[in-house]
């Protein structure tokens, strides 16, 4: 059975790991420590614990539990004290605290939902993700580089505080990979962050896995604005050292004139201009799902990539290695 | 194998539970939704659910699941917003939440819990437990009634606002019972709350079970002083309009002077003043347990049932039936 690695961080490794789920293959989830907006970063101040956020994110993506159990992870209370928090989040800091190690809990999450494959922390140190901006702005924790819409301007350096040693078992997994996929999700804040771990660049690098690059489908204002599928690979290249890229993932589909409007103010769509043999052009768009709120029938109007489609291009690359 | 019902809530049942685990019988707990102190008081008003600590503690006693799963269950936050929230009270409001019903919440974390039995709440209408006083201050809540020291003066009523429908669910258990065991437990707090919901009492009357008293070891001071075996025995066949005892354990063991000293600000022992046949008079003490806290190793010097005794001594009378 093939072994994968999808690294990254939030949405992005959602939808890919989701659509991979459905596979014959073995699946590792690598996930960046950086997160520290919302629920997680309460958590990660009042109880010191690690961030949980994206973790779960990928346990319920990877999770063969009642629809129920997937649920009530993302379940997000409304009121009082517990106001915002994800009931997901607030499992594994509980057994973090009581294990007393954040990957033991997450051991258990996985358990407890039946999850197919490995869900795994970049590293199991505390880090702050910081930035600073060409001005010399000093953009201190994920959630305000996230909110940020001055990076477009230049930045002179991203880096996490304390420079962490990496998780021996990501490593491990990079180098026993049959193929690693990374991104789509956040360049700065989910994708970069996994890189700026000590040794992670290097067994990229010296592992004999295909490397597949998904490219991002949406720029985002202030941050990325602007930027080509070229703009991103020669980004991501710049924190490996070395462009290991085998492949390509871009879309080629254009979504409907309505949702790129209404995505004007975030943003606007990736072009690639690239257009050599490694890369590979499919549509990836998600369709216009319906999404039940109470009790009216809403159009999901949002630019995604649909996880099925994702999961079939890389399983053609699968098949040839 | 011989259906046994259980009914309380809090510590009490949580002893006979983890004894008759061990036990070949079926197995129902049967909870009081009084409670609204601590974490679940803040639970019931923010979120609105029903109160989950003492079913918590049953799905506990119950559960087959690995000792990290019950650890972080009972696990209790310390810090920040979720400062003195069990974990396992916010699975059960999450799933509450997520399903629309506590009872399904229940359901789900049992099977989480793999627990041997069920945990069946007694009512699942809101509902808060009031009592008026001899001198008619009324206290609201089964909190502030728990901290009164002044019930042993006397009091007038003690009801369920708004008087509840029953859990049909908890009357069949009754009525299918072989064997239904009332307490140990907070007699106004744990026991009685049961009682005082539509149609309880009629099921006991009316049950075939054999029906077993097992009696508090303390009297609490300013709730139950000076309380002998033959007032707690009237006391809940008040509220049940007959004499349905077909047996009534006693404690017959004393415990060492120090602890009797240790806990006389408290309350002193229950004397049992009953001496007809159906009294089983025999030793329950919990020897002096070790606790391990942090490094070191720690007496735990509490006057309480052992849960292997109080069950051998039930599974004899089970063995009559």
């Amino acid at each position: 059975m093939k072994k994968i690695v999808v690294m990254g961080g939030g949405t992005g490794n959602f939808t890919v790991l989701r659509g991979l789920k459905n596979f014959n293959v073995a699946l590792s989830a690598i996930v960046s420590m950086a997160d520290d907006g919302g629920s997680t970063g309460v958590l990660r101040d009042d109880l010191g614990v690690l961030p949980p956020g994206d973790v779960r994110q990928c346990l319920v993506a990877l999770s063969n539990s009642s629809k129920l159990l997937r649920s009530v992870m993302n379940y997000r209370f409304e009121q009082g004290g517990l106001g915002g928090h994800s009931f997901g989040n607030l499992l594994l800091s509980a057994l973090e605290k009581v294990t007393g190690s954040f990957e033991k809990a997450v051991e258990e999450v996985g358990r407890i939902l039946y999850i197919k494959g490995k869900v795994i922390p970049i590293t199991t140190h505390q880090v702050r993700l910081k930035m600073i901006l060409k001005d010399r702005t000093l953009l201190e924790g994920e959630g305000k580089i996230y909110l940020s819409d001055q990076i477009d301007r230049g930045y002179s350096s991203i880096f996490l505080e304390p420079y962490p040693k990496p998780n021996p078992h990501a490593i491990e997994e990079i180098m026993n990979a049959d193929l690693v996929v990374i991104g789509p999700g956040g360049l700065h804040t989910s994708i970069i962050p996994n890189l700026l771990v000590k040794g992670v660049s290097q067994a990229l690098i010296e592992t004999r896995a295909t490397i597949v690059y998904v490219s991002n489908l949406m720029n985002r204002r202030g941050q990325t604005t602007g930027f080509k599928v070229s703009d991103y690979h020669a980004e991501v290249m710049r924190y490996i050292g070395k462009d290991i890229f085998d492949f390509i993932l871009v879309n080629n589909q254009i979504p409907p004139k309505e949702l790129i409007e209404k995505y004007m103010e975030e943003g606007e769509i990736v072009k690639n201009d690239i257009t050599c043999s490694r890369v590979i052009s499919a549509p990836l768009l998600g369709g216009l799902g319906v999404k039940k709120k109470g009790d009216i029938l809403m159009q999901r109007n949002l630019i995604r990539h649909n996880s099925e489609r994702v999961a079939q291009e890389i399983m053609k690359i699968v098949d040839c290695i």
